[in-house]
């Protein structure tokens, strides 16, 4: 081997120590965040990753660059979900589906609600991925009022009051009835269809 | 006065110190069980009624006697709640206005919800009364579904699962939105009524 094989050969092995450095990195941070909300020390993270509190500075200079980092699959699968929602030719199923999606992924992931708190929406990615689902969300509201299946006054932040319900759930159900927020939300989608507004 | 009215004075003085310091050690437990649950340290609660703990084991030899007299008046009111409610001549306004009240209770005490937790029904006190209070509720959910009013598939434990829902609700918007739970419970009991099944 040459020197500058070798060389080459070390640098190569660098990178995937730093590729490895960062996916343990982020998995920490989904982990903390999940326990702890994203305000969590990351002291903490660096800690659960094994990695000194430099290095994830070096990787990540801002909370929010690691806070978007970890969760920019979820954001970007919340996106997804709302979009693929619009498409669906029934207004109503593409809206119960969209909810039961997002309460699906809250479910499994105890720091996805955190997601939503004010102090993460001062992220503009954060902010930015919140909003495309924002929109879309506001255009299934209206497709599923216009056909006449959601009650005129379902309001977009009846999304946060359900998620905020799911999570209530959640806490208290899911070591021992994983499956228990489905039944809360089936109920909460049938509060909304207008045939059954009271 | 005589030495015996000194003695009887005297003696009056330390009885109402006595019912007084009772009071500030159930107000304290109240308090301190809302925070951190009913398994809070005890300590905590003398602490914050202002007395020491041996005075508070001395009133209250097992953590069973204090969470039962801390939430006495609760549970009692959560017994005649059911009780009223069953007298109710409309099986769903007794049914739909008990569900109301439980849930209001709870989103004025965060203490409230521990009291169905596994640990509080292991004093019999407090197991007489949740089942007094369950017996009663299971008879408004019978006499709800005879009426035609409540879909056939409502479980008791449905109650529970509202309750963890009105719990995630209420951590989330107390301070900002106290009322927001009746929105979710409006949801939910619309989603309970028979014609809304789906």
């Amino acid at each position: 081997m040459t020197p500058q094989q070798e060389q080459a050969e070390a640098f190569g092995s660098l990178r995937i120590d730093a590729a490895r450095n960062r996916e343990r990195i982020l998995a920490a941070a989904r982990e903390v965040f999940a326990d702890g909300g994203i305000a969590a020390p990351l002291e903490q993270v660096a800690q659960r990753a094994g990695v000194g509190i430099a290095t994830l500075y070096r990787r990540f200079p801002t909370r929010g660059d690691l806070v978007s980092a970890a969760f920019q699959d979820k954001l970007q699968a919340l996106v997804d979900a709302a979009e693929l929602a619009l498409a669906n030719g029934d207004p109503w199923e593409g809206f119960s589906t969209y909810l039961l999606t997002v309460c699906e992924m809250q479910a499994t992931d105890r720091g996805f609600a955190a997601l939503f708190s004010a102090e993460a929406l001062d992220d503009p990615r954060i902010h930015d991925y919140c909003t495309r689902a924002l929109v879309a969300f506001e255009r299934l509201v209206d497709a599923a009022k216009t056909s006449g299946a959601l009650r005129a006054d379902f309001a977009t932040n009846d999304l946060l009051l359900l998620l905020n319900a799911n999570a209530g759930v959640g806490a208290a159900t899911r070591d021992v009835d994983p499956e228990a927020w489905r039944r809360m939300v089936g109920y909460m989608l049938d509060g909304f269809r207008v045939a059954h507004a009271s």
